[in-house]
């Protein structure tokens, strides 16, 4: 790291976790850091931000870079065009002494980036939330879906996790099938199963325990449906998942885009269960899984400070950020 | 009314509206009043107790009783059992000088005794929540569903409005068939059509203005699915929801009781549409459809108040209630 300002920070911040690298353009990183959810709809603009602070921290820690030597941070987040939280996570890096220019760009974006360096393509993305955009020369020129927990995210981590716990609640109440997905939810909340067939205790108590957190945290759950096998309650929903992210990947699609399709988030990157489903069902020739978007706001920060991203520095960044990870 | 304190006060707290009776045993309606919602899920516990004494003190005055002269307060609310619920319902009859007993009973079994004088047998309610019952001796001794917007009430008002607005969306956005649902919900919340294929505009602003709210308020918009004719996405929303309401009612069914079925609740008033699908599904000799809870949760406060309601008396107090109405 020289003298001079020009270090780089890139920030991820997902509704699972935070992740923030430190790096040398063009694409040298020198320190990764993660840090909780980052996710404001999820946890809130304070703690969202605070997740943000603490990642940067770490990096700059790992990187031994000072904070007085960042020209430039880029942040990827859903909902970052949101002013309270634009204002507080400004408030934090100030308090961390990194007062360089922040720039917010799309989580969507930052995923495609992390599969590929081409200007064209597509990306869908399934962790606490869902969606799909289409990237033309480089740029975000259509979205579908996006729309959060209540109004949509269909085929998301908070989709299934609600279906996960609505199965679990309808096979206990006699309303639907014997599901395994039933005593995985107990025990994960430590409910006693039912005593016998009129024991409505624990269907009070996984309702009091979740009614008692955010909505958006029945993606808790979502991970339950990929601990077991043969369940035909748990196969319906992974099906109905991947069909609801091929119908957002359809609404994006143009006839004159061919380019590549990157898969990202929580749910796609949790082994081959929804990703192969939605693979099949996308039918494009080159796609690319992706564990988050690090990678990719990297090459938007890189973008942002005037560098060309080819072939050869998307190598480079991706090669030494798996370095420092 | 005689000077002594004999005087009755029933009430049924729903979503939509909270309805009041006053009257004298046996079943003599003196007077009837209705205000907002006195759901403290949906509104919360101050706006729901402040409903509640509006529609008594409006059911007192039509009734000419004061209200030291009323024996007994008998209120059916969906999660009465809340302790600073009850606490602010209290407070709120004691401010408009009613310090009477007051008991909290289920808002099922109230919808119950709506429909019949019978001690057993069935409800399905779908108003803004849903769930189903089993009667037997005159007590709720099964229950299904009713687990709330989030977690159950499958079938009910906020279930389909959900369903009608994600249907929307998903048309706006490219996800989903055209439906007539789509212009319906624009106009409701005043925001203009999309003006070409691109234009975002229309969703964000559906968007922003429905997490304005509490998610609860979905329920609002269920009443555009009774609007449209011969709409595919609507048909199903309507099919879907009678086969759910059917599946709550399965669930609580007992080989030893084959009493009426009552159909209560917004949805299952609304007409046919949903009713007339559930019905042919539960297959019931003896179906009755009310309005709402009024009439049941006075049966409920006669027995408290130690009256034995027959047929005749069933009757009495239905007819002198609409005379009230």
């Amino acid at each position: 790291m020289t003298e001079q300002s020009t270090g780089l920070v890139a920030v991820d911040a997902g509704g699972t976790s935070t992740r923030a690298v430190v790096f040398h353009p063009p694409g040298q990183c020198l320190g990764y850091a993660v840090a909780g959810s980052g996710n404001p709809t999820a946890v809130g603009p304070e703690t969202a931000a605070a997740s943000v602070a603490e990642s940067v921290m770490g990096a700059l820690r790992r990187a031994e870079v000072p904070s007085t030597r960042i020209r430039l941070v880029v942040l990827a987040m859903a909902g970052a065009g949101r002013t309270s939280v634009a204002a507080e996570i400004r408030r934090r890096l100030a308090g961390i002494g990194l007062d360089a220019p922040l720039v917010f760009e799309s989580d969507l974006l930052a995923t495609y980036f992390s599969g590929t360096h081409r200007p064209d393509g597509y990306a869908v993305i399934a962790g606490t939330g869902a969606g799909a955009i289409r990237v033309e020369d480089g740029r975000q020129v259509a979205v579908a879906d996006a729309l959060g927990w209540l109004l949509g995210d269909e085929g998301s981590g908070f989709w299934i996790g609600q279906r996960v716990v609505r199965a679990a609640l309808a096979d206990l109440d006699g309303r639907g099938p014997s599901t395994a997905l039933t005593p995985l939810m107990l025990a994960r909340l430590g409910v006693p199963a039912p005593s016998d067939a009129g024991d409505r205790e624990p269907i009070m108590a996984v309702v009091r325990a979740l009614y008692a957190g955010p909505p958006v945290r029945l993606a808790d759950y979502a991970g339950l449906v990929f601990e077991v096998d043969g369940d035909g309650t748990a196969d319906r929903i992974l099906d109905d998942a991947a069909a609801a992210l091929a119908r957002t990947l359809t609404a994006v699609r143009s006839p004159t885009v061919s380019g590549p399709v990157v898969l990202g988030g929580g749910i796609l990157g949790r082994g081959p269960k929804v990703a192969d489903r939605l693979a099949a069902a996308c039918g494009a020739e080159e796609v690319h899984a992706v564990a988050d978007g690090a990678v990719g706001v990297s090459v938007l920060a890189l973008r942002h400070a005037g560098t060309y991203v080819d072939a050869a520095v998307f190598q480079q960044l991706t090669t030494s950020l798996t370095a420092v990870r």
